[in-house]
């Protein structure tokens, strides 16, 4: 088997994928998030894809993903976040900070405090790589990307918030039998359990006053609670939006999936078990 | 006068810094949009920071800003977004695309058609100047930062979508008056004029089943359309949201504030004329 996540070596996702790789499973690392969705796609590959970080918000590029691919969401991740200072020098040797454009702003704090330039980068990764090959030069960057790159960690845990943390999802090609589902019935195919959590995007087609709430309306009827509900762009135009819902499931699942589907239109992502914080 | 903007010269927001530059008025750029921030707080310039992208969606940064700064929205912008494809070479003799990750997603399929490989760069402004440096290369870049670095433009709109528009905030200084209200009293300090907007931050503060629904209650009671409603991290941990929301302003705005201020904590962000699509 094999799992496919966004590279280089030394980002959080190959750290994720490096913790969840079982004996014998194969680390496949590609260049953006949207071709991790392509792979997991036309193959067996899982693949594993950063949605949400408590700090930055949404991740677009998954959401787009899960969006526009035939991917089924099977389980949830939650990783801490830890950013380290690593360079070759000592502290007040340095000149020049690389930095992903993210990292800098979760460690903005410790960053003004040592009033040196920030240069940005395209990953973690490659704040190590560029960090090692300047004189004065410092990285912010991941723990496994500063071994990569022989790069001594000069202070541990330098972000903002010490409960930084992503939620990672786990995505397979949605089986043929679940590609189409009738009215009420989940594309998952399978009961529901007590504790778990399903994602579904709602599209509402139309912007009329009070559309959202009556779509609200429908989990509060069935007493369904809504873990997280994330606007993002239809792409049909400014002001045009549609929803990503994670609810925890409960036995209205059904009824709601029914009723949603009357007002909007409805993509099953998948139900799976929730992570604990 | 003062613009503030975010930096460097040839990016969207400079050309947008640009379109609303009045005579005698300079335009200062920041490299990052909360040095913006941070800028208009403690200064009489305006500062013009983009809020979203209709293929994208939020700006993280911009909301962070607004969320965590004393600056008031006076005003917005849409702007048509429009990416080109800059070289020194013909098409066929192109061999490295430098594109900023943002610009790559909304050009991907043009991109994908090329069958080059894609550098990821900083900035709109960086890709031109990288591809202007090394043989074969190519920028995906703006009209602006094209002509700075004197790259021919090649192919003009080779965006996704034709619509591709980004919404732009204007902000200021929060008067001294108007850092505090009371109930029901919009800290715009002045009449709401009917076709107006007003953006607002609502922190429910816990996380109860049917709270956002109760909070859009009270909207649609008083028939007050939103325009927008997006989720953030309140950054007090995974799971934990605030709500940006922009409606349209009517009779009943007092009576919404002053019924939200009951169930929630509101962040008034100012009230301003509705820009036309």
């Amino acid at each position: 088997m094999v799992i496919a996540a966004l590279g280089p070596e030394g980002t959080f996702s190959y750290e994720m994928a490096e913790k969840i790789r079982k004996r014998g499973e194969d680390i496949l690392l590609f260049p953006t998030i949207s071709s991790v969705f392509a792979a997991v796609e036309k193959s067996d590959a899982r693949g594993i894809v950063p949605v949400e970080n408590s700090e930055a918000g949404g991740v677009g590029e998954t959401m787009d993903g899960l969006l526009l691919s035939e991917c089924l969401i099977v389980a949830e991740y939650l990783m801490p976040v830890r950013h380290h200072l690593a360079s070759m020098h000592r502290a007040e040797k340095i000149t020049v900070i690389y930095a992903h454009p993210q990292s800098h702003a979760q460690c903005s704090r410790y960053i003004e405090s040592l009033g040196v330039p920030v240069i940005h980068t395209s990953s973690n990764s490659k704040s190590a790589k560029e960090a090692a090959a300047v004189v004065g030069g410092a990285a912010i960057t991941t723990e496994s990307a500063a071994k990569i790159y022989s790069l001594p960690v000069l202070i541990r845990n330098i972000q903002n918030s010490p409960d930084n943390t992503t939620r990672f999802v786990e995505i397979i090609k949605k089986p043929d039998s679940q590609k189409t589902a009738g009215e009420g019935v989940s594309v998952t195919g399978r009961l529901i359990r007590r504790s778990e959590k399903c994602s579904l995007i709602v599209d509402p087609m139309e912007n009329r006053p009070g559309l959202l709430y009556d779509i609200l309306g429908i989990f509060a009827k069935y007493k369904l609670n809504l873990t997280k509900i994330e606007s993002r762009p239809s792409k049909r135009g400014i002001g045009n939006y549609i929803f990503f819902i994670d609810c925890e499931t409960d036995a209205g699942y059904g009824e709601v999936l029914s009723e949603l589907k009357d007002i909007s239109l409805i993509k099953e992502l998948g139900c799976y078990q929730k992570a604990e914080v």
